[in-house]
């Protein structure tokens, strides 16, 4: 992706590449269940010899997150204290070494920011959803200011959560909110790759978009799967250990938990669904860009 | 699939109904553990109210095998009588009015059989691909011909392998050859739909083809997971039961055993691997070809 | 468990009864993956057709979460508000029924709280036990204080939390601190029923004990599987909703996540492990004490 | 369990390494998925640098049949000379150590013929089973005698399936039948051992016999999760190779499907079920071995 092109043939292949990923994460998962056959009794007895390492230190699991795009700057400041510290040197230069390259975040924000869609000389695209948006909300408040089921604290609750709903939107069209949303950490992505994003979600089973799509939707996988991992190891160490402190000094659960939602890469992607609206007034493509999206056969070969 | 032409975005939708149908086919095998659950001594004290029904007379169980593609020819003699005739008249209508209507393999087939995929003017892709499979086998000769690691019992064994690889490649590619194995039964698909499946598998990756091929394997997916429930089935009624003779008279595992691998629709696609060849020797396709498969975008914009 | 004495065989049953339980669980789970099949833009398709109903107003689930031990005072007053308000009068007298019943973690209160173990005329296991944790302790102690590989802010952290835990076995083996506990609400069995259950996991491989084990521990998964399945049904709310708000109005996954870890019936037995100690260090129960919890064979007939 | 005794408390040792040993082999299941990401493509790639080794070959996965208990006379002859043959002359070495020592099969052998269930001085176990079958069967005589929803041939067939069930039993007990059997190589465990696991099978809510119970299940979970691996394996060889012959010149999925079930090792275990009775039938044991199976507990103080 670091290419200024990537062929159709390319993103097959990159998508292959992740579904393997994200299958091996699988069986890092289910292997947690073997550990799991070791009783307290059994890790009671060598625990010491194991002090002052820990888990927690891994230098190939800290290669693994720089890899997928954590920055120095993304980690707790206890985090790095506590673990990054007590890499020895060569570690230590291997994980800066691989923090300073591109990553994969970085290829994604590239290549969703150069996407051509959205942006057609004479349809103005983003008007038409944001009308598409507009209705569907009205809609919304409609039903809610007229459902006889809700008592008034409940209604006002709805209304109150439909005009949030709305500022998320005005946010993802509105460069300048958006930028300060960018500004505060509060999303990864730009604005222009946002909305790339979003319209793969959209339009995803147009061949053009297809695999586009299959690949956003990898990332998530990848993401959800490193923070399932890691909750299921939160949980085991707590079964093994209970509220004992682990070796190396770290009070093991706690810690464990409290990474389990942090670290995620691709959490921008996660929240797309956010931003899609009912299939029936997502706007129709006037023909010129659908041909661009799509294949079509001479039908009266087929 | 039943029209002249599936529009590409349609696509996706059969092929998002196929995924959710395995989906739901992995939670009925699991939901097998929970019948492993019960214990012989459990299933003994009811298993006298069950006689003489038995889980092989599910009516629905037959409709589902119909819809796919299984007709009263395919099945053996006893299974017809076994089960079906016990069948009351309501349901045995249901059964035949569900074997009577096109199922999906007969779907399958005809979209397959219209595809203009390896039909070119000036093009004749598929003695290109009989070319590249004459080299690769020339290739594999001289392989096993020049190996020293093989005494010569081995090396007579894997000639003579090689030889049925080449003869199987010939029939895939000689019309009569290919009907006598359809006559035989041996083959379900008629060799223009499997010269169709064969090109999808082999130029997968094109936007053109990824939709379809995705549809391909998760047809396979369906019949394999079909497979595996009747595997996992036998397996527990084997461990309930024992050699015990199940309700409804039927000596339940050994009668399960032998349809967990009779009974499958799509085994012609399984076998697709067999017409593969290595990636390098894969013919290029010229770019006329090329452009009927691909969405290219301008790069100068990308 | 109701009765004065469960015998040893009905004990069985009950823990076959429990593994049939999480085995149920973790199809339900698994099952999160067909509806993970229906996208956002399905989803919204009828999503209007909900509103005011929300699946957090089943009132099976809170029947469920009633036998298993959680009364009203244990919900949030939020949570009452949210969903059990909503209830018709005839659901509420049903929740109202099952938590004024005795509950499933009621039963196990009292199952360990009349157990023999640990106190026996002559021999007074407890003050065996707590020289060994003493020892254990000691140890840790001297370990951490020789480490050359801790510098001085890491020793004096690793030593503040040998502290805690010295803390924590003070208060297991102390009447008058552990009441206090439970006072606050911090654990929610009483220390008759606490010193069973870690008498239990240390002697778990004699034949007495070994079901009583399993039973704790089949109740851990049931607790386990639960968490599971609020976590994973939050992940899929927010994968299909992103952060709409769900339908009944509530804003879906913050609302499933803050209740994911909450509402744990067993979490002082998962807490177990904190009592353990090395197998080389568990007191040597005296014969005669051995003697009621082991099946010994004549040993020159076997 | 090479000595004249087990204590109780190593039997639960032994079972924890057994289910470690599952929870392993369930994680070299799940991984083949990982080697399905492997498309025929990429695999071909490479196939020919595997030539003529093949996988069939690993000296490692005989030493583990080995171990388990496959002898050589166990084995095909096609089977050794493809496989065996081809190893070098250090891992023939290996494997013959292997297969000399006392296997994990012979162990249970021993342990299960040395069992003094059954044999009670002025109690004849064996003759109440007998007696109890005898029972079961008259009446699954009479319901399939007076079922009027059997037409006369299923009659016929259900009243000559209870037949052989009837001989199976008379088997079971009749010494030199049972040895005759064994003469044929149709069950590996001897008649001694045999019994001692329907006893364990009928009271294993016993505390005496819940952990020989785990055992015997754990030893069929072992061979079952075997089977399900070399099945799975085959399915993957099909599926990228298609009928294409495997590196090593074996035509992989014929050859790995003929192995699937062959070479089970506890086979006699998994067939248990067979010999079976309803709850309410199995003989009440008289008090006095009772209390060999069970520990009572003073009511007084429970």
């Amino acid at each position: 992706m670091q290419k200024p092109y990537v062929p159709s043939v390319n993103l097959s292949v990159i998508n292959a590449r992740l579904e393997r990923i994200t299958t091996i994460q699988q069986v890092l998962i289910d292997q947690i269940r073997v550990m799991e056959t070791m009783t307290t009794l059994d890790f009671m007895e060598f625990r010491d010899f194991l002090v002052p390492a820990s888990g927690f230190q891994s230098v190939q699991f800290r290669l693994v997150e720089a890899t997928l795009g954590i920055k120095p700057h993304h980690r707790m400041e206890v985090e790095k204290q506590f673990f990054i510290s007590r890499l020895n040197t060569q570690d230590r230069a291997r994980l800066a070494e691989a923090e300073s390259k591109v990553s994969i975040f970085e290829l994604l924000e590239a290549w969703l920011s150069r996407m051509p869609f959205g942006q057609y000389e004479d349809y103005d695209f983003w008007s038409e959803y944001s009308a598409a948006v507009a209705k569907m909300l009205d809609q919304d408040f409609k039903i809610i200011s007229s459902n006889p089921g809700l008592d008034e604290r409940m209604r006002a609750m709805e209304l109150k959560n439909l005009e949030m709903t709305r500022e998320t939107f005005i946010t993802l069209l509105d460069g300048e909110k958006f930028s300060a949303l960018y500004e505060q950490g509060k999303v990864k992505l730009t604005q222009k790759a946002m909305l790339s994003a979003v319209f793969i979600f959209l339009y995803r089973d147009y061949p053009a978009l297809q695999m586009p799509f299959k690949i956003l939707n990898s990332l998530v996988e990848v993401d959800e799967k490193f923070t399932t991992w890691r909750y299921r190891h939160a949980i085991m160490v707590q079964r093994i250990l209970g509220a004992k402190i682990g070796t190396g000094g770290s009070s093991g659960h706690e810690y464990l938990k409290s990474t389990t939602e942090r670290n995620r890469v691709f959490l921008d992607l996660f929240h797309l669904a956010t931003y899609l609206i009912p299939k029936e007034m997502i706007p129709q493509l006037p023909p010129a860009v659908k041909s661009q999206l799509d294949i079509v056969y001479d039908s009266s070969r087929l």
